[in-house]
């Protein structure tokens, strides 16, 4: 029996078809109105979303942020003027009619797509397709991770996706559908606007796949409907939630652009105005005679009263926030607002003293683990993971069970090879809250799941990339697996924060500024191969101004800056050029984001005044570094694609060595002199 | 019945299993030899191979370029050493003894993953996993164009690809899948490896797939076998060889690292040596006494006869060649030689002449379609697509007719929504030759294919990326739609030329450099919005240089230096500042790479001399610009990510105007006077 009173709905007087209407209606006229957006979508998806939204959905519109509501997800982000409508239909109190006016102009709360943060109600900022399904799989993991946690009365929601064709057809989609498949997360369920049309056409254009025979293949229980029949959507859906094994997929049939006289089922309602012609088309083929963007009142109020109930409801759910044993309580609401333990700190600390102390010549990777050995006990609201390569990325500590479909009181997911599935994931467990997700793969594949990382940065998440084998360094796999110019790609990225520790005490830094940054995601670059400790005791978090001299003084005239595994090279360098009596200081600039945010007087000293010879050292594509080094800088890197051998020999090959970062101080010294 | 006589395999004396086991020998001895690699995939497909190898495929070894080969590819590139192995024993003469010795090390022909160029026979880079599988889709799809121009004796050839799990897992591979199965390529043959082992254990840890159904689903012809039964193998090749209508997938059934004798069926034999103890086991189970990368002659001499009836079959196509019309043949050896026809030049300059004479305020993605309108009448060999945005890439010209199921005489693919398969097909297609492809989406969805962008630029493949919509200039879909980063990204690759024209002259410019550059990959970035024409008349192609004066003197001390859509920009405010009496010189920019190329005086002079006032402009990151502006030059562009309004008002919203960029170089000039 479906949840929701929805009064409204069961109203004579007021009809699913005029509540459905009121969507197709304020659809239509914000994209007349703004002369640009996507009609078709909202108009052929109404009669859908009123079903979930009046028999369904659990919300409550004046708490926008209840923990437990059920996450509603538009993939099929440039159908953007559905949620708008919903939002201001079910009483939203900023999702005004004014808002919906003002479609996709500067300012506005409803912008092309739907952007996360702009009004509450949008769950996750949709439009590259495929992105939000990735997004629904990590909040319905979420869910299920918090309930094995937390009880089933404490967290005991479903997560909706409303997705199109071609989120079925990328393959971030069809990565995170056999995903869910594996991990069985039955209270996921995907609706599917089966239109047959795409940009260019009929989807007979350019696919000719049956979905309901791969989802099934992956796992799914799937189901077929008349998307303009509301009581057949109903009882798929009912019959969905109560498939609790496996996700569900509903093939909703529909009509783009339904209701309009002439276009509807055609690509011209896709990504373009109706034209007024058709708008009044539209009206007279609905019944629905009222001026635009003007909702009746009784049907207003039906839709008013579809949002109603979720106060009581949320109401009983605080009762069982409040009747929580007192720890758990406590962590419930430390979790949730984002607050780190703070036994995190002096743990920290220790282990930084340790690593002082004991100078292991460890990857940073390992260095990684180590750092998270000490972490992930301490915060029980990390999730680990990696995309296949978990000994390699060394992401899964020591006490972390894993993932698996049924049991979900682990904490670690084995992605598979699913690079952008597992990013898109993480970016929904993020959004869900409650959870801090981490991954890890090799940095180069990072360009697997770039359009992900983008979204973590747009929607501004914690979300942790645990990126290994970050150079030549890692040797024999050869220049398909040895990132050059992805470590400038990703910081030319606005928002994210990229991390490259030098030595074992960075990386635990690092670690901490990624944890403790709430609103960036970060990539954090890891060796494979061994390198020596370069930092000695002290428990500032150096690495939070992101450069700093690591020895030599701010008045040395040459600076030798690098990142990473080539730090070391740079000490030995300065040592060499001591023996000449040239005095060198080493800068170590873990993040260049970081950096960047410090006081200009800072960067001066780090970075010494006009006339200082600067060398910079790092085993990728120098694209960028000018910043840093100006015009008259040298750049020991790369300048082309990596190769195959050990990796001692590349970095000969490659002239990445302390002897060339030395040879071209001393020529920058000479010339200057 | 299977094509190849393969003599040595129906000798008595010299058995599959001998054969298939030098491959296992060869791969676990090198892969021990190196201390680096994966034997576990060569062990588990060498009889797979074997049959492949012995009983279907056309190859000569002698002319390994020879058109109408079959195209075997080994997408799960880790399994590098059963390719070299292949190529040692059958005799491709630069495959030596010493080179599979030699294995993962720097200078050799066996690389850690297959790197095209480094020996003949190998096709195609592979190891980003499910690569190979979108470039085979490519070579079919290359195959069944050329064949239905130039008939099907010329073009007769099948395409074999071996994938791993992994490359089914990855979002990739399945878009590859639905496209293959979408046009029917019934010449694709796909040998799964399904060994049940990826790297962090069974594959039961992060699937639950069903791939036969799958497949089947994509309409594909599939089977399963027991892949070390050299019979089954053998009957399941030549029946989907007998489907025509639908690419086939075989399911091998195998175990990886078979023959080892404690690690065989285990993650243990997939990307480390087996151990020196384990190579002597695995010689002692196999029964293979030979030492260390000895194959007996008897043996051997098999293996080099089965490589020796292609020079035959080759011979004979070399008459179909001698016997096409002459137009036909002379068309074939141009399109083989990467030549382009004469008459493109002089078509080229009249269109520019007209664009000069006419300037229309075309947006450039309109300019590239008039421009494409021109080419490829001239050009029959190049094949167009689109990730479905067809009208927004404008990518297809009036007579391109769409390539579908069963009918392969067109010239467009409908891509579908699928762009990382479009561009991993796109390599296959310039790797197989005959065909030039280019194909669009948005710029901000190169994000969506960048590991195929990048495999183009490693493979110096000419394949052109026709990128719409690249920047805040297209508006209202908003931030998602909205490049920022992205041209930096891009240009942080090596080997890839990036074009960003200014109007409809630099725009056929880009398109004739990017046609004619037949050692690099390009992607032109074109606009959504209406810009001027701002070039006058005159033949030569100014955009080679890459930059170059467009408006002013090389004496001006000030420069200007834009790129696209904000050239015309730049032209405004050097109208304003010559008002104030500024002489400002106005550089249009439309390739860093192409100016990187030119000599430092020419450099120097659009520059200008140290001391001149720099301001450059591009709607996008300014990261990386430091380069062209030194440490004192202004950028005027994006800092953050875009928004959703009306591309004007984007615009002033984020100060990219005439009037910031006359106010900048006021502000400079002033400065230093």
């Amino acid at each position: 029996m479906p949840d929701n009173p929805a009064p409204g709905a069961d109203t004579p007087s007021v009809t699913h078809n005029a509540m459905a209407n009121a969507i197709r209606a304020l659809a239509m006229d914000a994209v007349q109105q703004a002369d640009s957006g996507h009609p078709g979508m909202p108009m052929g998806m109404a009669d859908v979303a009123t079903v979930l939204f009046t028999k369904f959905l659990k919300f409550d519109p004046l708490a926008p942020r209840w923990p437990d509501r059920d996450r509603f997800v538009l993939s099929a982000g440039h159908g953007s003027m559905l949620l708008y409508a919903l939002l201001y239909l079910t009483g939203y109190p900023d999702m005004t009619l004014d808002e919906i006016k003002r479609f996709r102009q500067i300012g506005s709360k409803t912008a092309g797509h739907p952007e996360y943060g702009h009004a509450s109600g949008i769950e996750t900022t949709t439009g590259p397709l495929g992105q939000g399904l990735g997004n629904a799989v990590g909040m319905a993991l979420a869910e299920r991770v918090l309930a094995a946690r937390f009880g089933a009365g404490m967290v005991d929601h479903y997560t909706y996706a409303i997705v199109g064709d071609g989120c079925l057809m990328e393959g971030v989609g069809q990565e995170a559908t056999t995903l869910a498949g594996h991990l069985g997360l039955g209270r996921l369920i995907v609706l599917f606007d089966d239109n047959g049309i795409s940009i260019d056409g009929p989807t007979s254009l350019s696919t000719s796949e049956d979905h309901l025979m791969r989802f099934a293949a992956a796992n799914w229980h799937v189901s077929r409907v008349n998307g303009h029949d509301p009581a057949e959507v109903e009882a798929a859906i009912k019959h969905a939630r109560a498939v609790t094994d496996r996700p569900s997929l509903i093939a909703c049939r529909t009509t783009i652009g339904f209701g309009a006289p002439t276009k509807a089922g055609t690509a011209a309602t896709h990504g373009s105005p109706l034209g007024k012609d058709e708008v009044a088309g539209a009206r007279a083929k609905l019944g629905w005679p009222y001026p635009a963007f003007e909702v009746p009142a009784p049907i207003l109020d039906a839709w008013r009263a579809v949002g109603r109930p979720g106060a009581a409801r949320r109401a009983d759910w605080e009762k069982q926030v409040a009747a929580l044993p007192e720890a758990d309580r406590l962590e419930w609401n430390r979790r949730q607002s984002r607050a780190l333990p703070e036994s995190l700190a002096p743990a920290i600390d220790a282990f930084k003293t340790k690593v002082a102390t004991e100078k292991p010549a460890w990857a940073t990777r390992k260095a990684s683990q180590e750092a998270l050995e000490v972490i992930n006990p301490l915060l029980p609201e990390t999730v680990g993971g990696s995309a296949d390569l978990t000994g390699s990325n060394n992401t899964k500590t020591a006490t972390m069970a894993p993932i698996k479909h049924g049991s979900y009181d682990g904490r670690y997911v084995y992605y598979g090879i699913r690079e952008h599935a597992m990013a898109a994931a993480m970016n929904g467990i993020a959004l869900h809250g409650g959870v801090i997700p981490y991954g890890g793969t090799f940095l180069v594949f990072t360009d697997y799941c770039r359009p992900s990382i983008r979204l973590s940065a747009l929607m501004q998440q914690r979300v942790i990339y645990v990126m290994t084998h970050d150079s030549i360094g890692l040797g024999e796999d050869g220049p398909t697996h040895q990132p050059v110019e992805q470590l400038a790609a990703l910081r030319a990225i606005p928002n994210l924060l990229v991390f490259r520790p030098a030595d074992a005490i960075e990386t635990a830094e690092c670690w901490e500024l990624a944890l403790r940054t709430t609103e960036h995601p970060s990539v954090i670059a890891l060796t494979r191969q061994n390198v020596p400790t370069v930092r000695g005791a002290g428990q500032e978090n150096r690495s939070a101004k992101g450069a700093y001299i690591l020895a030599g003084a701010a008045a040395d005239k040459v600076r030798l800056i690098a990142t990473g595994s080539e730090v070391h090279l740079a000490m030995a360098a300065r040592e060499a050029l001591a023996k000449d009596g040239i005095a060198a200081a080493v800068v170590s600039m873990p993040s260049w984001e970081l950096f960047e945010r410090q006081p200009a007087t800072y960067r001066a000293e780090v970075l010494g005044a006009p006339g200082t010879a600067r060398v910079a050292c790092e085993a990728a594509s120098g694209f960028g570094w000018e910043r840093w080094l100006g015009t008259d800088g040298t750049f020991i890197g790369m300048s082309g694609f990596g190769g195959s051998g050990k990796y001692q020999d590349l970095y000969k090959l490659f002239g990445i060595t302390s002897d060339a970062i030395a040879a071209a101080a001393r020529t920058m010294v000479t010339r200057m002199a």
